[in-house]
């Protein structure tokens, strides 16, 4: 289903050429689809239903996640070859035709944006625009890209909550926004935290999981912040686990919990997996025991 | 006041930090500001005054412009290393943060646009994405550079229509929705064709003009219409002159006349300046007859 409400809103956005075609490879076959299944179980708690509106939020933020990964893998970027198992989108069509899909995929977002019919859809449209630009997302991949040597562990969670976090926000508050006709300033401050906390978590167990290497180059020593510091990262990690607990433990999610706990559940498992090869890159910190203990329920 | 408030604008939506700087930097100092001015002009002969909606709209096209000189220079584009006389922005920061900063401005542009709070407000919105994306000016911008061997003369103005007129129509038909609480269907269209009209005569009197050169590149030579046929492309030039002055005719617009007039009567003396190495490049066509006679009023 929301693969095709995001095959929906590109075709809505482009006519059927080899622009579309482009933009549809960089889309198709998607990712985990975390954001816009994240907007979904945010509709699913506060509206009791995916409505139209929510869908048109899902596919946009899924469009915009589809860009940054197109201009992420540019060789001027990180000159990444390979992307979900197959050519990236430069390397399968070239430079100026990846920059310029990234462009039409990006604008694409907005496209579908705007197609929300809501008395909040500019409060969500504005959530949007400040949520990816240079005050955000944009932001997070300039300080990241621009990174030279180590970086300190605050700088890392400041990039992780820009580059990975902002989206997510988007996700929740939004999908609260598109949710009641009189929004409140202390629910949109909860949906906020918890967009930043799920994205926090998110990309601290994302950098964990890949350590799961023999060789770590350069680049990961300098800014994969369980190379930088263990036990102050998994400090950060418990930190904001235990924050996105109390959270959902004062609101009614349970679309959202049951979401988070089995994606929980597979990181716990694939840690587990790998949990030899990772803890050689550790220092300090023995993962099974943290993974039992600290990591062992939501 | 213009340039204030693009820069406004660029402050609204980004720290002051180095990649604000860089965003800064390929925005001024600004060109001719054509398409804040052709807002403004619109919202003088329609609403009496350039109101702060209107000002948003205008601010938001000029950061969308500069967005596309930013992405166009690049080496995998046009590969150009100067833009209004200085280095263009990835010749003087870097490959990598030209494409950020180009990026930014793109959302930057939106997040301006946002601002506004109109009735039409989602009409306007509607309209730039459309205008600026997949459909529209990306699509011209990949048209172009996809462009092998010698174009066709109407694909030379279908880019035309696409990557300059686009834009305009964004000027002329958002500014006429900011100007009133009932747009009609009407109205709509006649201002449509008012930005697409301007978009074409602008843009194929800069084809003629880039002709002030002894030696044409290939390139020039596959995309400039009055290479590729210059009795056509006098003939598409006359006409767009002919459907431009109708709708001024039919509609009271003395801010937008003016404006026009003015720039008319520059580039017509800019074209006399030049008459005689342009003239080497065309055939069957005498430019100074052309001048005098088809191009002598607006």
């Amino acid at each position: 289903m929301l693969n095709e409400a995001i095959l929906k809103a590109l075709r809505n956005s482009t006519h059927r050429n080899e622009l579309f075609e482009i933009m549809e490879y960089a889309t198709f076959p998607a990712g985990k689809l975390f954001r816009p299944r994240l907007v979904e179980a945010m509709a699913l708690d506060l509206n009791q239903k995916f409505s139209p509106e929510h869908i048109h939020l899902a596919a946009a933020l899924e469009l915009h996640h589809a860009y940054t990964l197109v201009h992420d893998d540019l060789p001027a970027m990180d000159n990444d070859l390979i992307r979900r198992g197959k050519a990236s989108t430069h390397a399968q069509f070239g430079e100026w035709k990846a920059i310029l899909a990234g462009d039409g995929l990006l604008i694409s977002s907005f496209h579908e944006l705007h197609k929300i019919q809501h008395q909040n859809a500019q409060k969500v449209f504005k959530l949007f625009s400040w949520a990816t630009g240079a005050r955000g997302l944009i932001l997070g991949q300039f300080l990241d890209l621009g990174a030279s040597g180590k970086l300190s562990l605050d700088e890392v969670m400041r990039i992780h909550e820009l580059k990975t976090a902002r989206l997510l926000q988007i996700a929740t508050l939004g999908s609260y926004l598109l949710s009641t006709t009189h929004p409140t300033a202390k629910a949109a401050k909860i949906y906020l935290r918890l967009g930043r906390e799920i994205g926090l978590c998110f990309q601290l167990l994302d950098d964990l999981s890949d350590l799961d290497v023999k060789e770590i180059n350069q680049h990961e020593k300098d800014i994969n912040p369980f190379l930088i510091n263990t036990k102050a990262s998994f400090k950060e990690l418990n930190s904001s686990l235990a924050r996105l607990k109390t959270i959902l433990r004062g609101n009614k999610l349970p679309h959202i919990e049951k979401m988070l706990s089995d994606f929980f559940a597979k990181t716990r498992n694939d840690l587990l997996t790998s949990e030899r090869m990772i803890s050689n890159h550790l220092s300090g910190v023995d993962l099974k025991d943290w993974i039992n203990s600290s990591f062992s329920s939501l």
